[in-house]
């Protein structure tokens, strides 16, 4: 009898922002396959199994869940963040697609979390308030041009910007080609916000604008959040800054 | 001694998909705001007072509920979901931004949940597992010339698009033009996903295609998904579909 593969989103971090959905699932699982950070967040009981690997081994680990799955047993794969934003649930579901047929037959369950850009938006305010676009910048499976005609499309858009995987090692200069095409389309005064290991002890979350802003700011684990022209940034009393993108477009208003 | 205003995301329905920081957030709150559906969801303490209001009132309720928060009380607005994906927060901002001094001192709490999208992408596998765009239809507040625009260029990106704010009694014809502006791009084959309720009793979830979708298959409470070409629907044996973005966009493989 086939199993179930669980894909659970852990979150950005912090432990409140687990739900309960995802608390069920990992009591509920043997084997957990996942980036070695993801998994060691777990705090596993004695009957449970850790399998941790390296980052960019995702349909390997994927493949190897699901041939337990497969097997009868009861497997999650965990994601930081959402495990269908940029995360697990497609390398999962890439593997099924393109797989032996057994793994078809695995009950897959994908459980949904609160993913970065969220959490860091709360964090500031409510700069997704209004439409805005998701970008990988990963160009490890995709070719860099496909990402700069994304991102001039979208800051034609007037779309607020939020960007996974900025930076890396093997990936250096990206970050800064991309404020540069950007910068051709927007003012430099747009504000940009970025933010790693929110809700986490190590918290760091910076205000800043296209004009100023430098890929040193950020690493691997930042998201990033560009703004548009009608964002603002407000002094309050409680915290550094509010920033929010406005409900309404001007024009609109009835 | 001013006091605090949370502005809360319920997640999408289920009980099961609110984080603990959410529950907290409403154990500590003594008034509550928000669209009646929502503010039905909560269970709350005798000593605690719900203020429901219809929908389209967000900024009205944003600012009763500072001003409650500047005379010293624990305040929360609920929203559906996320509260900063075409929610409250932004309302709230907005409110602070322009309304009394008073409303300043407030110490603002957002608290980030699952947004509809990613409710509705876990269920039905990964289809938001690359670039994508987050739209809202209504142009209650934007023009619609605007909307038309970013879908134009939504598609000629090749994003991924989730709509939220689809369809209602008072914007009955924006989705079927949306979907004939997305048809003069994209090929009629394409996959569309309609979601509502999704994780409660009367879920219903719907994998057409951009060809044979239309407007009264969705209601007010419905997100949609709508594809690229190199989204891939395939058969598995426990659940009628899975529906996923690729990671690997072609000519990107190294």
């Amino acid at each position: 009898m086939s199993g179930v593969l669980y894909v659970i989103g852990l979150g950005p971090g912090n432990e409140r922002q687990i739900t309960p959905e995802a608390r069920e699932a990992i009591a509920k699982s043997s084997h957990f396959f996942g980036y070695k950070p993801y998994v060691e967040r777990l705090q596993l009981r004695a009957d449970q199994t850790a399998v941790p690997s390296d980052n960019r081994e995702e349909l390997d680990r994927a493949g190897a869940a699901l041939t337990l799955a497969a097997e009868g047993k009861t497997v999650a794969v965990v994601s930081g963040g959402d495990p269908g934003i940029f995360a697990m649930a497609s390398a999962v579901c890439e593997a099924i697609d393109t797989g032996p047929e057994a793994w078809k037959t695995v009950a897959l369950r994908v459980v949904p979390g609160v993913t970065a850009m969220l959490a860091l938006a709360a964090k500031v305010g409510a700069p997704l308030g209004a439409d805005f676009c998701t970008i990988s910048l990963s160009d490890n499976l995709k070719p860099w041009n496909i990402i700069e005609k994304r991102l001039r499309l979208a800051a034609e858009a007037e779309f607020s910007i939020a960007i996974y995987n900025p930076i890396s090692k093997a990936r250096p200069w990206q970050l800064d080609k991309a404020f540069n095409i950007l910068r051709e389309i927007l003012p430099g005064e747009i504000p940009v916000v970025i933010g790693q290991a929110i809700g986490r002890p190590n918290e760091a979350i910076v205000v800043t604008t296209l004009e100023k802003v430098r890929a040193q700011q950020a690493n691997m684990a930042s998201t990033l959040l560009i703004g548009t022209r009608l964002w603002r940034v407000i002094s309050i009393y409680n915290a550094p800054c509010v920033v929010y993108a406005p409900r309404s477009v001007p024009g609109g208003e009835k």
